[in-house]
């Protein structure tokens, strides 16, 4: 659930004049994204979300986003699109926060994934991948390979309390990845964070990407490796070839991938189990007493990752090598 | 904030097809309402709100209250209106709760309200009493007079923890109210819950009244007692009876008010101080460990409370008697 800031009437006023929106006819908290405060805004030229950057996302990094956005927009993705404010800016300030208006995306974001919804995933993700070649700015992923020994560090002591040899397991796996992590792959702008929830769909059709606050420069196959892992296991854990596929052949059909590329496949979908795994834990060893949040359990990011460390070869997700 | 049910698509997919709203084209659950989960969904014929009644409404109370929207919407009071579904209810079940779809208002609660917010109120006030007296159905208020002692007792082992010697106070002046309520004042349906966040506005202008969750049958005094407290005091405690002045000249200038009425004022008013503070003391005291949601501070009311107790009439909210 998102953090919810109250934002004082005369402040709200005065920053929706430096924009050309017409006039405020209702705002509400909306109870979505856990990094930042957003709310629905209506106003007499449409709909808008306000969102209220929150300290767990760097203000330094906000031009990337909106500009990436704005960017990703402006080449015919379907995403959000950060609206000027009459100086020409896409950002401003709101409640002593960084903060700025966005275009209202329609549709809704499929708590479970089908075939179908897999393969307009596919489409979608290689259209962004291409979209995004041609924008300026860089990012480095601030959730890579060379960041995760440091995050487990913080983990570590505590990790046996999850299960038994975590602590262990991680750390065989963090030497194996130190070592052979590819580094020479295809690489780009990428969404890093595209789960379902972060998908919405009209029907059966895609309607839109958002969420990307988590976006960065690394190898296109890894956004796909993060979307084998949050679209194609199911609720009990096990992996659905069919979605896999599904999603594989349409991002294909629009971005071939070269021989490197499925090579590494199955090592890059158990590095992107561990880098969830690895929040994830840290969360769960977190948390606040009595907070109203459920942490996600990591152990459901241990499962994947193991499965990607048995699989044959990128065969596996269903792809033709 | 509010509770948080999540809906699994193919329910809420069916929930829908019961009504004919069009086409779904995003539901969000919005950050307002403490005691209902509430989602904002957009079709491709309007704004709509999707309640899911927690367990803290009664179910057995909503056909009164949605029946009460229903009629008040029908005499022209701009609150929100149930949508009837294919076999003509107000009322559904989804996620395992009951559930209703009501039409989306336009305006925004005013945090700080200024005398002509007041105004405006007070006229509202007035025609929802009116709109309300052929209103068929009957529902107690659940928390008067009579329930007071019994709310009081869940608490009063611990009260002294809130202030030394609230305990005795809020007995003493339980004995007070028990002995002298007015028993005959004209009665009707009452709103009981008129706070700020119930009433939107766009600019000036008052455009709706929302969350009939408290409505009762109960005096109608007792509703404008309840607004005195919620809308004319500063955030400092001080009484400012300009804002009152301008509530109760616009109230009866559509509704005048009997001798009885205008000298039971500040004991109605001495009453709705109690009754918040008595639910706040209640909420105060058995807050959850590390909850997300700060409990109001009780003590607010204790000093209203002592206000209505000192003032010598009527006069003192600018009534000419």
């Amino acid at each position: 659930m998102a953090v919810y800031t109250e934002v004082p009437d005369e402040e709200l006023e005065e920053f929706l004049a430096t924009y050309e929106i017409g006039e405020l006819l209702s705002y509400k908290g909306i109870a979505e994204g856990v990094e930042n405060s957003n709310f629905l805004l209506h106003t007499s030229q449409g709909t808008f979300i306000l969102t209220l950057y929150e300290k767990r996302t760097a203000a330094h990094d906000l031009p990337f986003f909106l500009g990436l956005m704005n960017h990703l927009a402006a080449k015919g993705l379907a995403c959000p699109t950060p609206l000027r404010n009459k100086p020409g800016e896409m950002l401003g300030r709101l409640a002593g926060r960084p903060a700025a208006i966005v275009s209202f995306l329609d549709g809704i974001w499929v708590r479970r994934p089908q075939p179908k919804h897999c393969a307009e995933l596919g489409t979608a993700l290689a259209n962004l991948h291409m979209a995004g070649q041609d924008f300026a700015l860089k990012r480095a992923n601030g959730l890579g390979v060379a960041d995760w020994r440091g995050l487990f560090e913080s983990s570590c002591a505590r990790a046996d309390e999850v299960a038994r040899g975590l602590a262990d397991e991680i750390q065989a796996e963090l030497v194996h990845f130190e070592k052979n992590w590819p580094r020479d792959l295809p690489h780009g702008v990428i969404h890093a964070d595209l789960f379902p929830d972060n998908v919405f769909f009209i029907g059966d059709r895609l309607s839109g990407l958002i969420d990307f606050y988590f976006a960065c420069n690394d190898a296109f196959a890894y956004d796909i490796a993060i979307c084998l892992n949050a679209w194609c296991f199911e609720a009990d854990g096990a992996f659905n070839i069919t979605k896999a596929r599904a999603m594989l052949q349409a991002y294909t059909a629009r971005r071939p991938l070269d021989r490197q590329e499925m090579t590494a496949l199955p090592l890059l979908a158990r590095g992107a189990a561990m880098r969830f795994l690895l929040t994830r834990l840290y969360d769960w060893l977190n948390r606040p007493e009595g907070a109203l949040v459920q942490p996600k359990n990591p152990l459901e990011y241990l499962k994947r990752l193991r499965f990607h460390r048995d699989v044959a070869g990128p065969q596996a997700y269903g792809l033709d090598p």
